[in-house]
């Protein structure tokens, strides 16, 4: 049997697990008997058109190395946001297919969100009209757990944890002092409010916040919500609001445009930020004599190595095996999905489905895990977040700091 | 010998050791032969006035909740920022010291920063000048590590861990697109740049950031500033910026007051916020088509238990100890302070300085631990710093996050 080379990338917004689905990749192919090199495309397949290769057998050959990149948050290979134009369009699909042939690929793994899955997709499509005999898998991942086809994605846990987390240490916090507060916390999600929702996890007999949820899915009224937290102000003397960056008013206009400062990125998808701070200057002008602060979790919320979930790193290292194995079966065109098993038990299956299904769609939550007045979630979400941030990770530290692996 | 009851408080911003603090004055109250029973404060001597106080050693009867007090970030008495008037204004202190008699007091430990220990030593000077026979003790805590007569204060390594882990974090995932970017971290500190200069520690062989560091301790010019981010992409293609919340201009002007935004507190100190997001605008205008975000730490520098420092958490205790151990001594008037041993070991002497000396002071950076062009710190600072963020903490995590201990 010939053996072939397997060519890996990572695209999109970086999460705390990303690394460990390209672990996954890597061990599943070292392991293997008929993939040789696997080779990592530096910066997504714009480096790759660069001819920015590593090969990364090479560069992990010190097994204590490939086991530091499992705690490396960020993509070790670095990203892109690359948009490939449509098929028609062969020019940068030949310059691609013939480097592929260069470096004896036979088949292609593209870590990602709906964009990347936007990639894979349109490459497999273009190998399958020229007959290529190349493969294309999509391997999940985004914090934003907005991909249609999966129960969740990998990254989605470890942010979901950290925001949890977090929002508890906040509440604590501001709880110190014996005064009205409030505080506002922006989390990411342009259109779907999984990231905000978890915060909800931050409950616990003592601790009732936030208590207040407000996600892209449920129209934003500036007025209700003033006095929303009026109400909340009067059940508790500290009050954390957690809102969705991407939330919006019945017009679909994004609350965060009013102060008439988004910009936009090279997907045309808008830069977001300021929700909060405009929330915030709406307390302080319609509830006189309250401490209103607002916070942004920002990067913060998908690069913590030390609040991963080790559920959410098992399943993104299984994802990046489940693909390798995938491809080595003669899978093409598809992506890893993962099943959640019916039952009280928590159990994931691996399946694959088109991706031709999955890139550019976006997976909202569903409305029946909304309460009614649109300001919480019900315990069917609670229910169904609560496993994905479960389990600790050992870290490994090194002068006071968690040790991590680079690529240069 | 008669037992008496001894009565602790905490008070000002919160820590992820505070706590590890009230920690060691329970153990060490409840282990000695002349203590009754050790009072908590609620919310400092704001509640106390109103009667709210706690029998400590009832509450943790229990050991394994006593342990989870020292995991525990923010204030678990809860805190105040209450100034109490001069001394000759008897009325208010004749009430404390009633109260003090009606519960047995022989002893009084306020945990806090500088106002803390104008308090303190309010009241010893007050017990002092009344023949009362209750001591007034000092115990440091703070995040600003701003306390003369102490090496540094407890609470600072932990925040400067997570700053420096935080840090190191952002740079990784900013540097994860091939593209110019700068981001623009702000940090706490008022008056000193203790927390954003720790943000060196970030460093290593392969994270170059932050590239440039903006302290209170040198007047900053935003022209020079969009110069030396202008030098530093120069040299890197992703730079990240430290600035404290508090950097001023050579007028002493705040920079986060060009936006005309600052609100004060009850100690007349400044709500600072909004540096980072002006930086972030100078960035923007002066050097077009440079990616720019700003990111500002707010409450999550001072509340991870996760990053709390193993040194600082163990030096928190301890100074709990040793100020109790110093009022069985007879000792009054005085702060716990840290001595810092000479030589290549790390070691620190507990040792008691009179509080007036203390209370209502800053410590700032020297000049000697900045670079002359005021954009970094020195080798000697990294040497004073690096110490205090080591030791990782083995914390308790229940339902996937940190389980902690509440008061009600």
């Amino acid at each position: 049997m010939q053996k072939y080379n397997i060519l890996v990338g990572q695209s999109g917004g970086p999460t705390a697990v990303i690394n460990c689905s390209l672990y996954g990749v890597i061990k599943e192919s070292l392991d293997s008997d008929v993939i040789d090199k696997v080779y990592g495309m530096k910066n997504g397949i714009e480096g790759f058109l660069r001819g920015e290769i590593m090969d990364l057998g090479e560069f992990f050959s010190d097994p204590d190395k490939l086991e530091l990149l499992k705690q490396t948050p960020s993509a070790f290979l670095g990203s892109c946001r690359y948009k490939l134009p449509p098929i028609d369009e062969t020019e940068i699909y030949e310059e691609m297919f013939e480097k592929f042939e260069e470096y004896g690929i036979g088949a292609f793994l593209y870590i990602g969100g709906n964009d990347s899955m936007d990639t894979a997709g349109k490459l497999s499509a273009y190998a399958k009209r020229h007959g290529s005999h190349i493969r294309f898998l999509g391997v999940p991942k985004t914090i934003d757990n907005d991909l249609v086809g999966t129960d969740h994605t990998p990254g989605y846990g470890s942010a979901a944890k950290y925001i949890a987390s977090t929002i508890r240490d906040i509440s604590i916090d501001a709880g110190t002092y014996d005064i009205k507060s409030v505080t506002i916390v922006e989390i990411m999600g342009r259109h779907a409010g999984w990231l905000c929702a978890a915060s909800a996890l931050a409950r616990n007999k003592h601790v009732h916040n936030p208590m207040l949820i407000y996600l892209p899915e449920t129209p934003f009224h500036f007025e209700r919500f003033v006095s929303d937290v009026k109400e909340a102000l009067k059940k508790e003397n500290n009050v954390v609001v957690c809102v969705s960056e991407g939330i919006r008013d019945s017009e679909h206009r994004l609350i965060c445009e009013y102060s008439g400062k988004a910009e936009v990125d090279s997907f045309g998808h808008k830069k977001l930020t300021g929700a909060a701070k405009l929330l915030e200057e709406a307390v302080m002008n319609g509830i006189p004599g309250v401490k209103c602060r607002s916070i942004e979790f920002s990067l913060l919320q998908r690069s913590s190595s030390v609040l991963a979930s080790g559920r959410d790193k098992e399943e993104a290292e299984q994802v990046g095996r489940f693909a390798v194995r995938s491809v080595i079966a003669g899978e093409s065109h598809q992506m890893v999905c993962m099943e959640r098993a019916e039952g009280d038990e928590y159990k994931i299956d691996y399946v694959l489905k088109d991706v031709a299904e999955i890139g550019n769609k976006e997976k909202m939550i569903p409305s029946w895990w909304i309460t009614k007045n649109g300001t919480d979630v019900t315990d069917e979400f609670i229910d169904y977040v609560r496993p994905l941030i479960e389990g600790e990770c050992d870290i490994r530290f090194s002068d006071g700091m968690p040790e991590y692996v680079y690529r240069d």
